[in-house]
């Protein structure tokens, strides 16, 4: 498999009501990567500055990370703070520091270009473009976004979109994208946009998967130690795209697998601060929690004699 | 099968971002009774004031609903008016006028007293276990309860609780009776109270049932057509607890196919105002959905080759 991500590497200050962190490692590409490396090897087009650890460049090596698109620049790394509330469902950003992320523009090393599996983790619309513009035939291509190129850049995004297969995105983006309330509704719309399908992620309630008229809900693992949500989409889509990379096929029941995989790294992420559950995890682990999540949603045919001498 | 609903009976007056509708036939025990109805009869307890309309005591007579629990008192019967903004999820209660419901005393006809299923829908718990204390023997009793039960009686529900097998509330419900945020810490604590089961709806996410270390995720029908939430909770009961009633059996592999049916029944009720789609609904309809939910919450096993010759 060749799988490429592209997003940020951060330092982030989390505050939940179950602790606090300062500068730990963070970022979307750092999250995906993680959670895709349980299924091979990922490709990381991503920048920091002089001040990043070199224990972080470490433990991504060594989960098979390939960090030759990482690019290392003179000033400070991409910082976010934020604080969930008991509703552990919503971020709410205290600052923002982009720094040299602020000017980040993404070039793919030479070996780079022959990826088949694309993620375009959530950065300016116009860059997403840039990454596909350097790649030369990917086979499935996914992106996230957010509330802010929604608003900022619409129709820079709807042109990313006409080129991806899969979209990522929660509850109020899709209806944000959308302008539309009634969440399938809205799927259909951003179908309409140009991605084959959409992942609807709703947090510790699943996600919804719609491609053309096929719909797909996933039960989230129901989770008594959820700590620190953050992290939580891009484990999800690592974990959703690492699989579906190391399957090499794009059937629905494929999907179905990648998404209830992707449930369950992103199930893990939140278990605790930062990368921390995701370091010491384990395939049986993932095989697992994947297996329980059978049990939790199986349920058989009605009887055939249900309604047998019943009226209507 | 002998099945008993004690509720409300009320005329609605409901405002959705749809549309609007004054004094239509509402209620706890008419919502429950019409889903009820589907699996067999149906044993009512509530009070009506002069003022109900004969053609809803016809319709309900009409689905088999027995009525010689049915009281009618000088008076007016219970009315609510109530508001649902976007977020159909709440309910903005705009007025409650309780009338003859206010000092409702339920009695059971003698001929209700060897009811085996038992339903307390959202009234008192002192008068929930009057109901109780005038049933001989029944096999299993489900209540359902509100925050405000929970706030200014919370001692008599206790009461309540450690009589009944099932507990059916919302998210919010749970976390306000058990004092913790957590859904699943919520659901073992309340299991701690006294009941054998616990059933979490969620709304359009859902349901979680959980019984022991028993846990089920049941995903909701995806709604492109949600009209009127109001009644949805109480049909999903009444159709949990007719399949139930209907079955005969409470093995873990019943219930889930009772929680699936409940979320089928509570999918159709919110698809028109009032009663209105209940009324039309046919077995098959019924049928139908329970299969596009098991199609849409399938999914297979993980390859067992998934991880071989990956590191970790």
């Amino acid at each position: 498999m060749s799988l490429l991500v592209v997003g940020s590497i951060a330092l982030d200050s989390v505050e939940t009501p179950f602790g606090r962190r300062e500068d730990v490692l963070g970022g979307s590409a750092t999250y995906f990567s993680t959670a895709a490396s349980f299924f091979g090897p990922v490709r990381l087009v991503a920048t920091v500055g002089e001040d990043f650890p070199a224990e972080h460049v470490r433990f991504l090596e060594e989960r098979g990370v390939d960090l030759a698109g990482l690019e290392r620049r003179a000033g400070r790394t991409f910082r976010w703070k934020g604080r969930y509330a008991f509703d552990l469902n919503t971020a709410h950003t205290l600052e923002t520091q982009l720094n040299v992320f602020g000017d980040f523009q993404p070039e793919l090393p030479a070996a780079y270009r022959d990826s088949r599996y694309v993620f375009l983790g959530n950065i300016d619309p116009d860059l997403q473009r840039r990454v596909l513009d350097q790649v030369k035939a990917p086979r499935f291509v996914a992106c996230d976004t957010m509330n802010f190129w929604i608003d900022s850049k619409r129709e820079s995004l709807l042109k990313t979109l006409r080129r991806v297969d899969m979209l990522f995105v929660n509850d109020a983006e899709a209806r944000q994208l959308a302008g539309e309330h009634n969440v399938v509704k809205a799927a259909r719309r951003i179908l309409g946009f140009g991605p084959r399908a959409v992942v609807i992620k709703r947090g510790e309630y699943g996600a919804l998967f719609f491609a053309g008229d096929h719909v797909f809900s996933a039960c989230a693992y129901p989770l008594a130690s959820l700590f620190d949500p953050t992290g939580a989409g891009d484990s999800f889509a690592g974990g959703f795209m690492g699989y579906l990379a190391r399957s090499g096929r794009e059937a629905p029941d494929v999907l179905r697998r990648a998404i209830v995989t992707g449930s369950v790294l992103a199930s893990f992420a939140v278990e605790q601060f930062s990368l921390d559950r995701l370091a010491t995890l384990a395939h049986d682990e993932i095989r697992g929690r994947y297996r329980e999540l059978l049990q939790l949603a199986h349920f058989d045919e009605l009887e055939a004699d249900l309604f047998d001498g019943l009226r209507r």
